[in-house]
This record gives structure tokens, C-alpha cells and sequence, in this order.
């Protein structure tokens, strides 16, 4: 993998690197519907970013802009993809297969970009032995043994709070790089492992504290 | 609702924002776990944040730590919930009836914390007037004439990608001030209204991103 314009190693700042994925979509969308090129004036309108930081994040991994052309759709697309490293296959299991751990399976977006679960763990003798997304539901005691047999870059943690830091060891103990955690609970893990949490309690509690603000200041007004 | 310590339609950094739910966590694990007391080192320590930080953040909103005492563990997850707002009731409807809607409306937290979904709407036939987690599935052409009749704080639209702008344009338009948006679009919405997004698309690619930075580091080194 080549990151054009971008020297191995240098770190990409927090910000960026959270404004990566929302290019990625708008620009797949803008593909999609037969667009062939943007200026920064106009993905700044359509994302609500700034022209200039427009500029500034994507000249961060080269400049590929044209004065008085702006970026081609599907070059920029293929860079963005390329910067985020979507180009390549990642193994995935997922523990956890009650509705949460099924939407996540049957996310759209998911298997339309080529991100496939290979395997599917439960402790729920009433799920395992089903199959969803083309996987059988395995009991959770089989995933050490699967972990050393298929080598995976990626686990997902969709079980209730409780079982979250256990089942977090077991991968990480299984030499699993990266964890995508969906259970409500902070996951202690040793440095080197990635953790990226979707915690919808934050998320909500977010919202609920925007809303609050919000009708402070109008009580204020 | 009074935020003691806090002035009145002061804006509270982005940063803040996205550690409170982290605090209001914690603390609530810590309440059920039966401990009276926490020093700011200790909750920084358990959440990765230095202790200064954490006497910055609720220094902002009033100070309630004793020298030499810490804080006291009720006491203090009382005001994190008061400056969150989960201390009242919120309506919420909830568009998408799928996995993913099905596993928003049974997540175990929002039901314990009191956060209620009044009604649940779809346009799949087979899913009207089914019930989940105690409400009816109504078709989508009477959400209008639902909020019309029933002021709703929140919508959470968990419809596939091209049906999220048009419910979010309904739910505006029912004057639903609050949208917790998990379809994997960027909503349009007048400035007023506040959207949370959980895109689960976002999330693995960041997640996917930082993965294959630790591996070009690792070439690196």
C-alpha cells in the first residue's frame, strides 16, 4: 500500500482522521449518481466543512486538486478509499448474535464494501447452530480455537455490558489487533490493541444533553 | 433544572460534552458496585484521563470534591445525570423496524434508564402491526398525524440510506427538535434542529484506518 504525498509513520491528527469516512461516503454517493467532478467550495457546502479545511485535510496525503477544475469524483474517491485502507480484505468475527450483533452482520453498507464476517459466536443455546449472513452461530467456548486456526484482524464485541471485558480478553488473548465494540462498557486492553467503541449510551446522552442546552438558552432568550 | 455552579446558557466544550457520558458510566457501575467514594486520581485512572483533566471538567460545572475525601460516588453521579438531563422523561419515536431498529428499541440501558419509545413506525407490510418491546408497528404514513397529536422530544431514524432524509423531513416537520440519525447518510436539517449521528459506517473505518497505521508504523520501525 502506497499513501501518496504522505510520509510513512507521520500521525494524522484526531480531526482529520474523523472526517475521512464522511468524504468517503458523500463522494461514493456523488459516484454513484454519475458525478464526475467538485470543487472544495461545493464538499464544503454539502458536508458543512470549510472550503480551506477541505483543502487542508486532503492536501494532508498530496495535493490532487486542479485550479479551476476542483477533483475528479472518482479519483479522489479512490484516494480517500486508499488513505482509509479500505482496499484490501479484513477478517472479522462477531461475538454476540442478538439483534444488535444481527444488524451489524446485516448492515448494508457493510457487505456492499466487502467487509465479511467469517465467523459468529453466542453463548445462547437457542442461537447457536443458526445461521445468519451465511455463518453459523458457534458456541463462545470454540472461538480460542478458531482464533489460533484463522488469523483475524478485526473483533466485534456486540454482547450485554457484562460480557464485554471478558469476551475483549478472549480476542485480544487470541492475537486480534483490533476491537469494534459495541457492549456499554469501557474495555481494558494492552496498549497496542485498537479499540474502537460505539457506545449508543454516549451517543444518546449526547443528544439528550444537546437538547437540554439548547432549551436552557431559549428559557434564557 | 438548575446546574449548580453552572451559568445559564454557557456553551460547554466539545470536549466536555463527549466525556460526560464516559463519567456517567462509570460512576453508575460504581454506584451498583456499592462504593461510597472516588478521588479524581482514581476515576483517572480507570478512564484513561489525568486526574487534572477530570477536575477541570466538573470544576465546570460547580466543584464538589473534598481535599483529602474525593468525591462522594451518589452525590456525584446525581450531578452528572442533572447536567446530562436524564433526570425527565423523553419522547421518543423511532422510524425502521428492522435489525437494526429492533436492537436500538431492546437495548438493555434505554430501558432501564427510562428511556421510553412511545411509538414505532415502518413501510415493510410484514412488519406493520407486529409489536416490539411493547409497542405496535404502525405504518409510516401515519407518523405525521401521530406527532401532530404527540409532541415528541427525539426521532431515531434506523431506516436504510435513501429513506433517511425524507423520514428526517417528516419528523421536522412534525416538529421533532432531536434526531438520533443511525442511517448511514448526512441529513440536511434546519439549524435549529439537533442530529447525533451513529454511523456505523464511520466507526469501522476510523476503526480500519487506525489498523492499517499501526501497520505501516510497524513496517516502519
Amino acid at each position: 500500500m502506497t499513501l501518496r504525498g504522505r510520509k510513512k509513520g507521520e500521525t494524522v491528527p484526531q480531526g482529520v482522521v474523523v472526517r475521512l469516512p464522511v468524504y468517503f461516503r458523500y463522494l461514493a454517493e456523488l459516484e454513484a449518481a454519475g458525478a464526475e467532478r467538485i470543487s472544495s467550495a461545493q464538499l464544503g457546502e454539502a458536508l458543512d466543512f470549510t472550503a480551506a479545511q477541505i483543502r487542508s485535510d486532503l492536501s494532508y496525503f498530496g495535493s490532487f486538486g486542479q485550479q479551476g477544475y476542483g477533483y475528479n469524483v472518482t479519483d479522489l474517491l479512490d484516494q480517500v478509499k486508499q488513505i482509509l485502507g479500505i482496499t484490501r480484505d479484513y477478517s472479522i468475527v462477531l461475538v454476540g448474535a442478538g439483534n444488535l450483533g444481527k444488524a451489524i452482520g446485516s448492515y448494508e453498507w457493510f457487505r456492499d464494501e466487502g467487509f465479511q464476517i467469517k465467523a459468529i459466536f453466542d453463548i445462547d443455546p437457542h442461537l447457536i447452530g443458526n445461521y445468519h449472513v451465511g455463518c453459523i452461530i458457534r458456541p463462545l467456548d470454540e472461538l480460542t480455537a478458531y482464533l489460533a486456526e484463522n488469523p483475524t484482524d478485526i473483533g466485534i464485541i456486540a454482547t450485554p455490558k457484562d460480557a464485554g471485558q471478558s469476551v475483549c480478553d478472549l480476542l485480544v488473548e487470541g492475537g486480534v489487533g483490533s476491537i469494534w465494540n459495541f457492549s456499554p462498557t469501557h474495555l481494558n486492553v494492552p496498549d497496542e490493541v485498537i479499540v474502537e467503541d460505539m457506545h449508543l449510551t454516549d451517543s444518546l446522552l449526547r443528544l439528550v444533553f444537546r437538547l437540554n442546552e439548547q432549551n436552557l438558552g431559549q428559557e434564557q432568550a
